[in-house]
């Protein structure tokens, strides 16, 4: 029997994946549960990846003339009543705060005092809240287009958590805009869709595919739904980012009118689109492995750590400077607009190297009194198995450091792409679309299923009628590629293209 | 009798203070009252003046070691209440959410429901909920120091606001930091003082004083407290930034122990920091005028705005090509590290010019056919009186554009400067004292007084009857320089040295 190699994290991907979600997100201390119901702490390591995505996607926005502002995140009740589905749509599930003060109880403990006349709800999105500010901003054609977005944290009480992918409380970017005309809030739609496809494949390494939601699937309140869904590594979908257009709902709701070029007075059609900390949830479950985490490069919280080998008080202060030279040497290059992050841990710990392995850092340089008598560094890469370790000369190494990078950038996204063609599927019948989304022992249902591209015939009943069944929903109807005509899955009936099914997040 | 000069801002500032100061901040598009109690919509231009704060002031604090992260922005009741002062100090002003969703009520609104058994309240602060991370963190000697920053908006409901200065939530960072030993965190403590009076006289253009507060005055929970001062143009005092010793208070409360190197356990000793978007109304009532904003560059929302004159189409292109070339050359160099920011005004409007001097862009730019056969430009600079304008070599300005900037980053120094100390006096009698801070004609108060320095016997009730008499503070007991003995300024004992009293913001 071959000898079953030792990982890092206890359970393995496939003895328990979601277990070995929440031990990765641990052993690589990107982030922990908080007393506080549903909600996290984002520790150091975790919050500066989340802040190269901010730093990355925040000039991808700037660079379409989007630009920054803030809203208060308290909304009236009224606001969020005005627009009928999307107060539906979140008042199960809103943070509401009803006083504005505390005082001695009966019982000697603190109690809320000073009741609101109206309550408010902290914002779970601000289509309402930003939509009060564009009726006064805007009143002629030559004030449109607007183009708003904010990095805020929302609320949304959510029952069932589960840190980074659904949290009581995350950070996210809104976007916001108000158009003149239809055409061109619905290429602004699509425009920032583009925006997530391209950051989500070239800085995260993350396949994604694009689409439109169903109506079952929308944004409370929208007229189209579109996302970027990627393939988790336990073959479930994750909705990665979202770009609404509103059509001019909210704009009637909120009454942003304008008057034309032509002198007529017009409602403004309005986008809105977001990701959020979520992002980094779908980072780790796409490129983690049963070592910990993995991070792409493009994105990682740093690149590189150096870890002299300088116990021995004769060769310290020779091998450290050694070091020091180095890591200056990295640190003045950059990958992909964003300079060398370099690590330095001098720590004489046996278990430092495998520390760095469960966080994800993508390159580790062992520096030793034999390295610097020989000009060289001990260099080992995150993605290739087992850690390999290769000696190499020290120029070579700082020479080529951004196409190490650049290759274990590619290798992630290779890897990533292929797993998720492996587990996509064209199904056309009933049955077989069954069998591919239900476990062998349902007891065990362990990681089974993918994605389904099957038909469908249109009808919300069978959607409904497969999620009821199989706890399986239509991620997206492709907006682009060629249509293949083929049978609803369910009923039989005939269905322009291929949608994509599969379980979710 | 001579011309009055029309003014951009009216009220001037002398004829009404508070009011020119809501003028200027809507003059200038920096802001706006939201509909929301108490809070602010933040502008574009006024956001990305904040960004450009942040910006500057999360790289000062890295340089440091000091790392972000993010804590929920809801805090348990039971952790508030850990801390008798520092509940006591917000007990007043806390937004309390009581209920998870919203219900049809017997009326067909919505109401709240689903009360939650503990309320929270959204974080005034986070010393409660970080100390709790930090408990779990800190085990051993080995762990400290930790240096940790967030970004994040906080609420106290304040009963009277004004917009940037106090208001119901706000934007700010807040660095929490433990430490092993009573030194190294009163060392923390004045390191980051140091990093923001650096900060905002370098930066901001603020000459601010720095001190200790009173025990009156200090932060809830704190042992000590130090902060940063600045002189408004109506002669008040400005609390622009505050670093807390929290000595072991909120070790404490939160049970922050670990074993020292020598074995033994101990409690740890932390100190938090903060500043928040109050910088913006310091930066205002700082630098504006009667004209609007002045933005001082190395922190401006951006350095130059170019103007083309092409409204004669058989020009329009090739002014056009001009200008934007003018542009890229403009924004390939630096000022204080930050690649400059160009805007483009091809409007054909009139007032094109006094908006970007309302909005407070230090240099403006017009280039029009005449210049262009002149290989010319005609530039204005905001901190110049009169707002001169003259024509300059293109090649010239281009060379000289961040010499230019510098003389306008120091001009506004030198001028908030100098206004300072002709507003600082020092005062040893107790009538000379009272009738620098009373206004002439009680009725219409205007712009009176200014910092007095002043001696105090160390006796709060001395602090006291000064505060009830005059609504004057000691906004901060200096911690360098020379101390010069003088009599206390109310009751006449001695005083080690003079203190700063002012009225404040």
């Amino acid at each position: 029997m071959a000898k079953q190699p030792k990982n890092a994290i206890s359970p393995r991907r496939d003895e328990d994946y979601s277990q070995w979600y929440q031990e990765v997100v641990k052993a690589a201390d990107l982030a922990e549960n908080s007393p506080v119901r549903g909600c996290m702490n984002i520790k150091p390591w975790g919050y500066a990846l989340w802040e190269n995505l901010v730093d990355n996607l925040d000039a991808r926005f700037k660079k379409t003339g989007v630009k920054n502002a803030y809203f208060p995140i308290f909304i009236p009740l009224r606001f969020l009543e005005q627009e009928a589905e999307h107060v539906e749509g979140f008042a199960k599930e809103c943070a509401v705060v009803t006083h504005h003060r505390l005082e001695k109880g009966p019982q000697g403990g603190l109690v809320p005092a000073g009741p609101l006349t109206e309550p408010y709800v902290v914002r779970p999105t601000s289509e309402t809240i930003i939509g009060e500010a564009f009726s006064r901003w805007v009143n002629s054609w030559r004030d449109l287009p607007v183009l708003i977005n904010q990095w805020a944290n929302v609320v949304r009480w959510e029952m069932r958590t589960r840190i980074f992918l659904r949290t009581s409380e995350f950070l996210w970017q809104e976007g916001h805009t108000a158009h003149a005309t239809e055409a061109e809030a619905r290429e602004r739609t699509l425009q920032m869709l583009a925006v997530y496809e391209d950051f989500a494949k070239n800085e995260m390494a993350l396949p994604v595919l694009t689409g439109e939601k169903t109506p079952a699937e929308r944004f409370p309140g929208a007229v189209s739904t579109y996302c970027i869904e990627a393939m988790m590594q336990d073959r479930k979908a994750l909705q990665a980012g979202t770009s609404h257009f509103l059509g001019q709902n909210f704009a009637r709701s909120s009454q942003i009118r304008f008057q034309s070029d032509q002198g007529v007075d017009e409602l403004a059609w309005t986008t809105s689109w977001g990701v959020s900390t979520r992002l980094v949830g779908g980072l780790i479950m796409t490129h983690a492995d049963d070592d910990g985490m993995v991070m792409p490069p493009a994105v990682a919280s740093a690149h590189v750590v150096i870890m002299p080998i300088a116990k021995d008080p004769a060769v310290r202060e020779g091998v450290m400077e050694y070091a020091q030279s180095l890591k200056r040497e990295l640190e003045a290059q950059t990958f992909h607009g964003r300079n060398l992050v370099v690590e330095m841990d001098d720590r004489d710990a046996g278990g430092r190297a495998w520390d760095w392995i469960k966080k994800g850092v993508p390159v580790r340089v062992e520096v030793g009194p034999r390295d610097m008598a020989e000009n060289a560094v001990f260099t080992g890469r995150r993605d290739t198995p087992g850690h390999k370790k290769e000696s190499m000369p020290r120029a070579d190494f700082v020479a080529k450091i951004t196409d190490i990078l650049g290759e274990i950038q590619d290798n992630l996204y290779r890897r990533a792409l292929a797993f998720r063609e492996e587990h996509s599927v064209k199904l056309d019948g009933r049955d077989e679309f069954y069998d591919f989304f239900t476990p062998e022992n349902p007891e065990t249902p362990g990681i089974h299923g993918g994605f389904a591209l099957s038909g469908w015939c249109g009808d919300p009943a069978c959607e409904a009628k497969i999620k009821e069944d199989l706890t399986v929903t239509i991620r997206l109807v492709p907006i682009s590629g060629e249509k293949e005509a083929c049978p609803c899955v369910l009923c039989g009936k005939p269905s322009e293209g291929r949608v994509v099914f599969a379980k979710s997040y």
